[in-house]
């Protein structure tokens, strides 16, 4: 839209008529070049991908509130596309297709809005993931926070492949990509202006690339999930109460930023409960373990990977963690909200 | 969750730990059970929906911020299921597969959103469409308004079935579903507190099953759109861009109650730009019109259809009005907003 500094969302950018019509053509089609996208029609059309050699289609929907919108990084773009690509990758699906919807309040900088979408494209295009078709809501000023963004994507799981929690069972190991709680604490210090020598960058990543390298080049693969809001201990929580066995993990195996470890402890928070945005765990049999490990750290974003635990029978449903010093106790899931506004 | 009245919702609903979980259990869960959703994975997983006989795939998604949520004839969440069906019902598609993603602001009342919820629940149901993936965001009072929702939808077209503005030519028909401006006024109406002796009814409605009468019973058909934001004159203008034809209109043949019309005099709003939820606008080969507009009139949801125009080769992407009088004016896109957070 040529020079838009200065210029401004308005409620009539929400209308249906002239304005979004504008807004659709100058900033979405412009970033998001897809020849699917491009009739702007009210559905994309795309032809049922190669039926032969898949086995499931997979969908997710993820919508994102985080605060403020630009953090060190990434930003509500980037990870819009990111987590949408991740909650399909961790269920062992290719991402195909995206949806993107947008909820701007009235007053938001256009050039802020120009901003996320070309992250969106850049992310989407070098994830080889097509954003296909989307929509546009203004709310008055007050009545929203900046931009929203939903994400839904479409994926494809190709036959043989099946992660479940269902598949879990004694004897597997527990396996985190890299190190936790960048995402939680790089927002939070951007977000209450706290000064740090070096600022932790979030982690926000596309995850599927990283999965795929897995699923092709190691066996024994049993489920996976990315630990973003209630972080590392919420997300093997739900692991071992879904497949009703006990997660037990060991403190010190957890790969921790420096940084952010300093940080949790002068803010007082634990980062086993802070987002990542660009982490899986994984849970796979014993003997593939060491195996797995190995093709993670050879991936960019696997490169701090680290076997962290092992799955026991008992007790059901719970995950212990061993401290340095050798005491185990229970870790809960998330109880209260430490960090709102987090993705 | 019991006896809800006074609960409200709270940042940590939207924190991914215990409270989270149990807004999914006993809000979510309970409203839209199904064996998809149930394993509350970040991915639904579905069989690849019968191959041989799909040509396409469609996908859609709108965010709703209709405010208030709840009018007369419908609430957001009713129309966050029909607005997705519509959708896809226009492209041709058979609705399958729905995400829902929820922003709620903090402090919003539990029983509220369990009312949005059972409505969403029913309206899916009732038209046959699954409810399989979804998100909740908590934002700070103030920095949302209520409940916004998204909803994505997957739908398949059958061989054989192909509707677009580019199969528009001179000599087809057009025709309207039913009466317009319904859902435009009513929400206006709810929402300045206008009181009318009959209040006008939000029309919002699923419309796969008008469009499946149309196409198994009638050849001929080219394009439909359903005219949302824009209202019908929006619509009618992208229909005559997209195909480089001509639409003339009889105004005297557009179906509009006379409440709405009353509405529409004393407000000031010209019904051919007020949103309708449960309308499509076909356009048909001449000679197919009248089978047409006969079933269309069969089906409760296009009970008043009308042949109102057609389409010609010159002003080429123009839409032409024919008033009553004879006379002809150029109706454009809708300029500006008229009716913010209408849907």
């Amino acid at each position: 839209m040529g020079d838009n500094s200065g210029k401004k969302i308005l409620l009539a950018h929400g209308s249906g008529g002239i304005l979004s019509h504008r807004l659709i053509e100058e900033v979405f089609l412009k970033a998001f070049t897809d020849p699917l996208l491009a009739p702007l029609n009210d559905q994309a059309l795309f032809d049922p991908p190669n039926p032969p050699s898949v086995s499931k289609f997979a969908f997710t929907t993820d919508s994102y509130v985080v605060s403020p919108i630009f953090f060190p990084g990434g930003d509500i773009g980037k990870l819009s596309v990111c987590g949408t690509i991740n909650d399909l990758a961790v269920g062992g699906a290719e991402p195909l297709y995206m949806s993107a919807s947008f909820i701007i309040e009235e007053g938001t900088e256009l050039s802020v809005l120009e901003k996320v979408v070309d992250s969106m494209a850049r992310t989407a295009r070098a994830a080889g993931v097509r954003i296909v078709t989307g929509d546009t809501k203004v709310v008055e000023r007050g009545k929203g926070d900046g931009i929203f963004i939903n994400t839904a994507g479409i994926g494809v799981v190709t036959d043989g492949i099946e992660l479940s929690p269902a598949r879990i069972s004694p004897g597997d190991s527990v396996i985190v990509s890299g190190t936790i709680g960048d995402h939680g604490i790089a927002v939070l210090a951007h977000r209450e202006g706290i000064m740090m020598d070096s600022p932790v960058q979030s982690d926000c990543a596309p995850l599927h690339g990283l999965v795929k390298d897995i699923l092709i080049n190691a066996g024994g693969v049993k489920a996976m999930r990315d630990p973003t809001r209630g972080g590392l201990a919420t997300i093997l929580n739900e692991l071992a109460s879904q497949s009703g066995t006990s997660i037990l993990v060991r403190e010190e195996a957890i790969p921790i930023r420096e940084e952010v470890r300093g940080a949790c402890e002068i803010l007082g928070f634990d980062p086993l409960y802070l987002a990542n945005e660009g982490k899986l765990v994984a849970v796979v049999s014993g003997e593939s373990a060491p195996g797995v490990v190995e093709i993670m750290k050879k991936n960019p974003f696997g490169s701090d990977a680290a076997l962290i635990g092992t799955v026991a029978e008992e007790p059901k449903g719970k995950v212990l963690l061993e401290t340095s010093i050798g005491n185990r106790r229970i870790i809960e899931k998330l109880s209260g909200e430490q960090l709102p506004r987090i993705c």
